[in-house]
């Protein structure tokens, strides 16, 4: 730990994301005097390494949040409603990767590489986005800048650490039982609160999170309506398939879209993309060159490949997004916008 | 066997979708008064159950034809092109599951429910669309016949078995693998001629079939040209990306598509796929009921669910298409069409 810097608290430090929250910290050399590591009571007690440093992990109270300067949180719905409000009256700056304040118009929701300049109207609150819809947005700016975005329709291929620990143990014991010709039980799958759960190994399951009234899933509008916010665009054409699949960790995307500007031809997108920020192309079909979640584990960037114009609508376009949903998908973006706060001058 | 019936022939009998075609006019109680099976002379004299009859594996020749019926041949493109002709020339009509005619003019692509009129003017050759084709255009047609068809753009996932045995046997050896943390080196997918050879399990490639030069892969331009094809709509707007995931059968499809009448409903749709020929509606949100591969293996039909509205365009829907990619997709496509060339007095 440095003797300059901030004291940052990362709640939900045991979980899933939690544990690449820590990863990410270390390895983007974030510059912490302080961590607490903040936990349901269920977890605390836990004794986790961060730079050799032995940190025990403590119930998440309004008290622990005295003197934090940011507070990562990862923890579930529940207790970033519950506590990021006290951080903040106790002058932390809120992180909170969870959908509880993400729609919220008084919460900026940010990704740095498509809107960083809205953390300068923050209410103590930033809200990092949906897994599924960082990487799409960070493929689709470049272009919406360069050549305006009227539509976009996306079907995702997402792994199943989104769901959490318990998710990805999951999908390991099933390709054990399957493998071995014995029986299981699907118990977490596809969403761990609803009523039916189904096999995902070898499978493809359709539903991530619950059903909304209209049909579509709570991921699904997540990714519309999250789209719209982040690329100031609320009247953007996204529909969205959201997919879960026996990948470990690792989002993919088969992204329509459709461009403004007449004439635009794929080299012309490549270009951009070639050049921006958080995105490395992946696209020669020659040398079998493209993006997967595979490859993908443990980098920061969004890969994009596949660039093809579409053979019917000169405006229309497809290409394949794949990202580590762990970290650009959550701790990476959440880290990114810390640094961001730190870059612009907004930490106390 | 019976006393009376078709003389069949199975070519490519050893093969994935081979033995499924065995298993199909079985279940399905073809008439045969004679079986011929028949391969590559690599897997002549492999012995093999039909109705609890042994039958010997012979290779393939021209003279092999001589008496035969029906033909369904299974065994890549280039036998085809060598034999299927041959089995014409001594009266029997060919009904082929490759890609080597389908586009040809003088060739019906047929798939039952959608366009079995075809089969009326064929020249001994009949062609069975692309496993993902199939499957797309069952769910399609009845929409189409109802509210009319402007534009198609389909997300594949799709099945291992669709590239054969030998990549059925590559998923199960890696996912052991990889589950032991031993290394592996991939041989065969995403495509056995290709330079490179990735990872499938625990994995999404999108890429099936070689690329075109046009950065689509043929497996892509399968789906696009067929579907215009067999639905006879060759102003057709269709997009595809086709995508390879670790599930050993059983084809997916994330499937946008645009009618032509107006104000349509979900539940317009939802009555026309449920008395669909070939279709099995499963699409109720609330009881977390849609299709999935795992569950769909070892059935005839195509299942739909999912079934939504496009929240922007007022004549977009997205639908989910789920069948058994060696059955509907092939064998028993295949089993069909002579089943509808019998019941149009096609066959001598």
């Amino acid at each position: 730990m440095a003797t300059t810097g901030f004291h940052v608290a990362v709640v939900g430090a045991t979980g899933a994301v939690g544990q690449q929250m820590l990863r990410t910290l270390e390895t983007k050399d974030f510059p912490i005097k302080k961590l607490t590591l903040l936990s349901s009571s269920r977890s605390a007690g836990t004794v986790l390494k961060f730079k050799d440093e032995d940190i025990v992990v403590m119930e998440a109270k309004p008290e622990s949040f005295e003197g934090v300067d940011i507070a990562l949180f990862s923890a579930g719905g529940n207790i970033s409603k519950l506590f990021a409000k006290e951080a903040v009256k106790r002058g932390a700056i809120v992180i909170d990767n969870t959908s509880a304040f993400r729609m919220d118009p008084e919460v900026p929701l940010v990704v740095p590489e498509v809107n960083e300049e809205d953390l300068k109207s923050h209410n103590g609150i930033i809200a990092n986005p949906n897994c599924s819809t960082i990487q799409m947005v960070v493929a689709l700016e470049p272009i919406r800048k360069a050549y305006g975005l009227d539509k976009v329709i996306v079907s995702t291929y997402q792994a199943v650490s989104g769901a959490g620990a318990a998710a990805i143990a999951e999908l390991h014991n099933q390709t054990h039982s399957i493998i071995k010709g014995e029986s299981f039980n699907p118990e977490i799958l596809p969403v761990k609160g609803d009523k039916k759960h189904y096999q995902i190994a070898f499978n493809a399951v359709p539903q991530i999170d619950k059903f909304e009234e209209n049909g579509y899933t709570f991921e699904e509008m997540k990714m519309i309506n999250e789209t719209k916010k982040i690329m100031h665009m609320p009247e953007l054409k996204v529909a969205a398939t959201c997919v879960r699949l026996p990948v470990e960790t690792g989002h993919s995307e088969s992204v329509y879209f459709e461009v403004q500007h007449e004439s635009i031809e794929v080299e012309d997108i490549r270009s951009l993309l070639r050049d921006a920020d958080g995105v490395t192309l992946q696209d020669n079909p020659k040398e079998q060159l493209y993006p997967m979640p595979a490859y993908a584990v443990g980098k920061s960037d969004v890969f994009v490949g596949r660039i093809r114009k579409d053979l019917d609508e000169d405006k229309g376009f497809h290409m394949w997004v794949v990202s580590d949903n762990l970290l650009k998908g959550a701790a990476w973006n959440s880290v990114q916008i810390a640094e961001s706060l730190v870059k612009l001058g907004l930490v106390k």
